[in-house]
């Protein structure tokens, strides 16, 4: 992975914070700047290592950069994304960090200079906690990074947007936009619903008496409410399909559970148990 | 807490082998029996500390014993407490680890000996992996044990059942059996159901892009069939119930989506975040 000049970080958070401090740690970077909207907060990601410089003025961050890094909350990339691909140098690389891609990436195609500088991407790391104070370098290693390249991007750009995360530690692999959201409604957008589904479900009184399944069950639904309002809503159909096939599975078991069907929980009990082991174990059939 | 003689521990899996290992761990016990069904087990809990002998023989096993603990499933509980204490010394202290209470304590009181020798009890303290290879010494050290006494339970042995499980580490609470059984529907029961339900509702082909919501949602579906399928079937009506409680706030967040209502979203997932905040610390509001 060759080292680049300048990357600019556009939102330096959690995610943002730990690109920042993964590029350092790597050597990845000769300069590291901070785009954000609060000064204190880029102050303090200075002072963490996560970036060299802060500025708020998203063109003045981007001048001179090779590779600019999309992390705000998903309802903001694409027109963060826009803005740095107009203010940026004619060979800036603009990638993103959101968790859907679809809406983001027909947005920024339908701006010329946007889809000539763009490569969505999707590096699957993060955590219940927020900002740059909880960011941690190694946070991609060895996690997935889907790329959601389309017809329309610009191969040179891909190739560099592939060298740019794997030079994190991910594992890259590529889905267009819309099969990266059905996906990701599976796999990360279901689990986050019902964590905060069964986060509500205990009564208050009772949370005395819960123990390791409620803890794990529900630690994200410790996740930021604005973050994940524009996260579900970026993705509500491959969404409200996840819920319904969630929700079928859960049918069945309070119907096994109503005629007192030890057979059927029994099975429907080591299906989800296979299929957990699985995730454990992908050698597992 | 005063050192009993001898305790007996009837099921000597993960829950009778932690059991085991704390009596000897903290001085409680001058000698530690263990009876199974299967004499190989019981060596592996002998060499392992957490018992002194084994035997397949229930009414040699509790003979001489000033406590015998139930920790079979709770399928064979109940018969197990009646046999434990029909053979026992007049003495007799019997007691369980049960993941559901009104069943067990209801059958055990159906029996004149049962009745007079029993205090049910659930230490809420487990995991997924079973067997005596994962037992702890520390398993209850500041957990909740719900003892789970009647009209009918002898004062005396209340009092003995909770210098017992205060012994290991327990802080101890009371309540009735159905009500406890109430209580863990939604504190246990349905955090397990819905992991199961979670674990299945992914595709397997997708696995590879889950990542921490998903392998901390569905960890205990990876708990054992036999076990669970017996603890649901014990406590079927109040479990229905908590599923109908969970399946009001899937669909209210569903709808929410189908309505593309940021507001509704956002309002559903801050209630839960603070059920959830308030969990991990009591005193939040």
């Amino acid at each position: 992975v060759a080292q680049a000049g300048t990357v600019t970080i556009i939102g330096v958070g959690l995610i943002g914070g730990s690109i920042g401090l993964a590029l350092r740690a790597r050597g990845l970077a000769d300069r590291i700047v901070g785009v954000g909207r609060n000064p204190e907060g880029l102050e303090q990601a200075r002072r963490s290592g996560a970036i060299d410089v802060g500025t708020t003025d998203l063109a003045a961050g981007v001048a001179g950069a090779e590779v600019a890094v999309v992390c705000t909350p998903v309802t903001r990339i694409a027109g963060d994304a826009i803005a740095a691909a107009a203010a940026g140098p004619a060979g800036l690389l603009v990638t993103d960090a959101g968790s859907t891609k679809r809406g983001i990436v027909e947005a920024v195609e339908a701006d010329p200079r946007g889809r000539a500088a763009f490569v969505g991407a999707h590096p699957i790391a993060g955590s219940e906690r927020k900002g740059v104070a909880h960011a941690q370098a190694g946070l991609f290693e060895g996690r997935a990074c889907v790329l959601t390249p389309t017809a329309r991007t610009a191969p040179e750009r891909l190739r560099r947007a592939r060298a740019f995360w794997a030079g994190l530690g991910c594992r890259i692999s590529e889905l267009g936009p819309a099969r990266h959201d059905e996906a990701l409604a599976f796999t990360s957008h279901l689990p986050h619903a019902v964590a905060a589904a069964l986060a509500a479900a205990v009564p208050a009184d009772l949370l005395p008496l819960a123990a390791g399944a409620y803890r794990d069950g529900t630690r994200v639904a410790g996740s930021d409410a604005d973050l994940w309002t524009g996260i579900f809503l970026g993705n509500r159909l491959p969404l409200i399909e996840a819920l319904g096939e969630f929700q079928q599975q859960i049918s069945q078991f309070k119907a096994a559970l109503l005629g007192a069907d030890a057979d059927a929980i029994r099975s429907w009990w080591t299906a989800a148990r296979d299929r957990r082991a699985r995730f454990d174990d992908p050698s597992t059939t």
